[in-house]
């Protein structure tokens, strides 16, 4: 028995961890640039972008297979991606500048904007110059990270049970570029669960699974998509509970993403239930987050179920239009290759349709497996986005 | 040695072949329903959606097996799928109508519209009261096929060299849902050539991996998609001949499907050269063609080279950074690992990406796999069209 209860303060409320953000000049207004720091030496686990093109950060990390930290310096506006050799070199001059500076072990650096184009040294450097080591503003760092996010994104809780108390907390960065394969994201979560360091490397990629890895805005992956999940492990620690508080903290932040991907006015979660298998599930309920008719259609409020059926066909899964059922919320549409559509069941959906967020339920009719995806609809205000991003 | 020349009027080039459209009100105004007869029974070759819900008219050529035929009865705004037996059933009642008008031996039935509505049986019999069946309008059956379509798709050839000649035409519809694994479309090619039936299937099959399985407007796959090549066999053949002229109408019909994608403003031509072999090359260029950011990157006329570069990474090919090229018309932007982006190559590439139709040229750099697939951007007239659409 445990008991999770949300508590303020994001990362900051972690004993021993400080935050901020402060600008750089890589945005008119506005933090760009900002750390995560320990008092103590923590564990790290991360999950990174299956792009083959990682970005220098990832690189970064993964060459030195760092596995203790103290200390997360993050940018937006650059992405230090396809930038070779040099970008890696650019991370291991700014981190030395970061040494001169204040103590940190095995220093990390996250990057995410623009790809290509080589990141300004002296900008990063001037952020350090400015860096308050001591402050605890969790949300200036989460403020730091967004690019053409419209609200910073943070989430604490405490859990507390018969095995003693811990605390996780996590912030995020989405907006664009949320993909199949996990959602061009940055994310960040400090525990002082005394979580084992090989357990979480297992909890979290397992967790992934069904939070960043279900979530989709455009069907792009990036370059420098990752999550880190750090424990100072000064906290008690239980698996079941802490399994259940990572869950809510990544599944907050993943939602979240969703919420305010770009130009999306609604989240949806696509249930898809009675696949041959878990991945034929996955495979169906991505097809429809991904969907550009289904996602215009939800867009415009509008129960077309046809291209829900027509996109769980199309998406290579076993399927049967006679075992097919389709509801939209709780509204059933179509009954295993029944069309229960007419004046009244369209209205009713249309009803559920105007909400903010509303779940589709697609059942295969076959098998056991089910996955739910979440996704957006896709908006005028997308294309604008896009269009003139980067210029 | 042949010489390929543009001909008029259509299908109805073609001797002996009579088409018309009528209006039966499935649309208020314009054609919706349409007919191609031959006085000579025609041998026939198709290929359908893979889409796992087969429209009806799909799957009741498919169950008869049709090989011969001298009649195709085609509607827009309907497309008579996920609609079950009676789907197939209203199909029969129409096509049995259709025999006590006029002597059709194994007719067709082709389907474009809505997805998951019964067929109006009495509007496709009233139309079928209307034909005039020896008119001949090849233009009004294709205009009677659009749906989104914002013009009707027609070529015509005739082909001369030292085996004699040959004449070769086809109509097409596109609009939305062109997809990933042929477009979401109708196709009907008539010719004279006297093609061997067993030829036919295979070079059609051929010519479509690289047109109508080349191109994607939107990346999803409709219940409907059909091509259907026929032939009289009353002219002379040459397969050399014949595999040129039909990939040219084949090319032809499938460009002006992409330009005419809902709410497309550019034709894109996306060539991956250098992949490890052509599927992989095949991967990475449609990868390009239904990326959203790459989409509405072209729609803003920015030369956004890292999501090109993204995309391919994402795709899941095998690549590298080092090896990888980009070019965006003829201008070099990504060389072999080395950033060529400055503001003269910008300014140049800006320039390509103005005009209404170009390339994007992609070496992967580790083999000899190569693919071009068509594509074209993301407007908000594609929002538009699609939120709106059905109601």
């Amino acid at each position: 028995m445990f008991r999770i209860t949300p508590i303020k303060n994001g990362l900051c409320a972690i004993d021993g961890i400080y935050a901020d953000g402060v600008n750089a000049g890589f945005k008119k207004d506005g933090f760009d640039v900002g750390f995560i720091r320990s008092e103590k030496i923590m564990n790290i686990a991360y999950l990174f972008t299956t792009n083959k093109f990682q970005a220098a950060p990832v690189k970064y990390v993964l060459n030195k297979n760092i596995e203790k930290t103290n200390f997360i310096l993050a940018n937006s506006k650059n992405a230090n991606a396809l930038t070779g050799e040099e970008g890696i070199n650019d991370i291991k001059e700014i981190l030395s500048f970061l040494n001169e500076k204040i103590d940190a072990i095995n220093p990390i650096m996250s990057s995410t904007g623009v790809i290509g184009v080589r990141i300004d040294k002296e900008k990063i450097k001037s952020a350090i110059e400015k860096f308050d080591f001591n402050a605890k503003n969790s949300k200036n760092f989460a403020k730091a990270i967004m690019t053409t996010d419209s609200f910073y994104k943070e989430i604490a809780f405490e859990v507390e049970g018969n095995f003693g108390k811990f605390k996780i907390a996590g912030v995020a960065k989405g907006a664009g570029m949320i993909n199949p394969a996990m959602a061009t994201m940055l994310c960040f979560i400090v525990t002082d669960a005394n979580v084992p360091r090989e357990k979480m490397k297992k909890i979290l990629s397992e967790i992934n699974d069904n939070t960043f890895n279900a979530i989709s805005v455009d069907g792009d992956t990036s370059t420098n998509d990752s999550v880190f999940l750090m424990s100072t492990n000064e906290g008690d620690y239980e698996e079941g509970a802490f399994r259940e508080a990572l869950n809510q903290v990544m599944l907050k932040l993943a939602t979240d993403i969703v919420k305010d991907g770009e130009g999306a006015t609604k989240l949806v979660a696509f249930n898809v239930k009675g696949a041959k298998n878990k991945l034929e599930a996955k495979i169906a309920a991505k097809a429809l987050a991904n969907s550009l008719l289904v996602k215009t259609a939800i867009f415009g409020e509008d129960p077309n179920w046809g291209r829900i059926a027509s996109t769980i066909g199309a998406s290579g899964i076993e399927c049967d239009e006679n075992t097919l059922s389709i509801e939209i919320g709780d509204v059933l549409i179509y009954d295993k290759g029944k069309n229960c559509f007419d004046k009244v069941t369209e209205e009713k959906a249309r009803k559920v349709m105007k909400k903010d967020s509303f779940k589709i339920e697609v059942d295969i009719g076959i098998g056991d497996g089910k996955f739910r995806a979440f996704g957006c609809d896709l908006s005028y205000d997308y294309v604008k986005i896009n269009a003139e991003y980067r210029t």
